[in-house]
């Protein structure tokens, strides 16, 4: 065995050992001494990996910014291979829930989808405003919607184009206001969505409403019109919960914000 | 610096480039070939993780055995710290609540609880049973549920007695069986439990019904008492939705079953 092996052999049994444990005890004086290091520690990924856990399962409630402890974790989180990773796996079941369920052919099974952080990823965005560890700014962030070149979330592009092969009826629905239409529909086409059938965005009578109500109103409209709303897809519970549900809902994963 | 102390600090580097890529890249081909070591690599972690996302989110929907990838992965979890990390910000996130929105002095407050992974624990039981990789087996369950002896988890024994010390009235309601009433009261008394205002188990005319319908109809029963159902705290999402559901609820980790 040469040094390179050698080397290797060490690693591969460190990384059985921390997947095991996920990462290395460090006694927190020591941790606490060490300056920029401060926050990458033992306690604090446990302790993000739990508030994710929260987040994600709506237990945390109402919650504005991302705790300063878990600013890092976040970033990390969002910039690396588990974002991708979660993003892809709820794709996957929404899929396998669309293809047990099918579409009939009459076109009246339809899909919703949220946008921001569910077709589209404001990720440039908010690697510029701290991944959630800043309050939100409208402004800015409008200004970025104007821009129009939000990427598709890599997961979501597929799916979309699979459901819509799959007879589904494309509804998008976004907590955006009616003055973005332009922007909103350029950036979804832009990104490679095409062929939904209806966008609904925010009309003066809805500002002020939580995204629950104004979303649950929206679906029932869907309803009326004669639609099965069979799945729907968002990175919000709001996008998910209320009245006028879908048969299945897939929670998207996102730590950076929360809507009520 | 001594040879100990240089050792800390290859190992502080790790942990720091570990937390940060959570687990090393394993070239797979290599991966693939360790025999007894397959399913502890990188893909199986990261998708294991993802797994439990969709899980804990109800993104999977139904399914019935921990996918055999993921047979150690969730074996950590339960036994380590993240697990009970999980339970105590759930556990967090509901006492704040419970704080905020207060009780009344007339005791028309309440707090539903499921029992099993949520104020007992039966990883005893699931030690001896592959943590969820095997197949249910209703008969060595029952005769588990039977000794009574499952421990309380740890987390949600501090939440029930300060939820009481709020005026809360605490309503029991698990999907066990009315035969098996003693057992679960011995067991939950024995863990350290009182003062329940009612515990609600499965009758003859509520077998084969979906916990989600069976748990709504005894929700409703409460609500029809002239309670309000402020918090739920369970397991499983049909511990927690349907109708009659609570003001909040809160959905604690399970990545070793699901009940319909």
């Amino acid at each position: 065995m040469n040094a390179h092996q050698s080397l290797y052999s060490i690693l591969f049994l460190l990384s059985l050992s921390l997947s095991h444990q996920s990462v290395l005890r460090l006694p927190s004086d020591h941790r606490k001494s060490l300056g920029p290091a401060r926050g990458r520690g033992e306690d604090d990924s446990l302790y993000c990996d739990s508030w994710r856990f929260s987040v994600e399962t709506n237990d945390a409630g109402k919650w504005s910014t991302v705790p300063s402890r878990c600013a890092d974790y976040v970033r990390d989180y969002v910039t690396g291979e588990r974002y991708v990773s979660d993003s892809s796996v709820a794709a996957d079941n929404a899929l396998e829930f669309a293809r047990a369920v099918g579409a009939s052919s009459d076109g009246r099974d339809a899909w919703v989808f949220d946008i921001d952080e569910t077709l589209l990823s404001n990720l440039p965005y908010y690697e510029e405003h701290g991944f959630g560890s800043e309050a939100f700014e409208e402004t800015s962030f409008d200004d970025w919607v104007e821009l129009a070149k939000a990427p598709a979330l890599p997961a979501s592009l597929p799916l979309y184009n699979e459901l819509r092969q799959l007879n589904f009826t494309i509804f998008l629905l976004t907590g955006r206001s009616e003055h973005q239409r332009n922007a909103t529909a350029t950036n979804m086409l832009r990104a490679g969505y095409t062929g939904w059938e209806k966008l609904f965005l925010r009309g003066d009578s809805d500002q002020g409403k939580p995204a629950t109500v104004y979303k649950s109103e929206k679906r029932s409209e869907i309803v009326s019109a004669g639609y099965t709303i069979q799945g729907s897809s968002g990175d919000q519970w709001s996008d998910l919960t209320g009245f006028a549900t879908a048969v299945r809902s897939f929670k998207l994963p996102n730590p950076m914000y929360y809507i009520p």
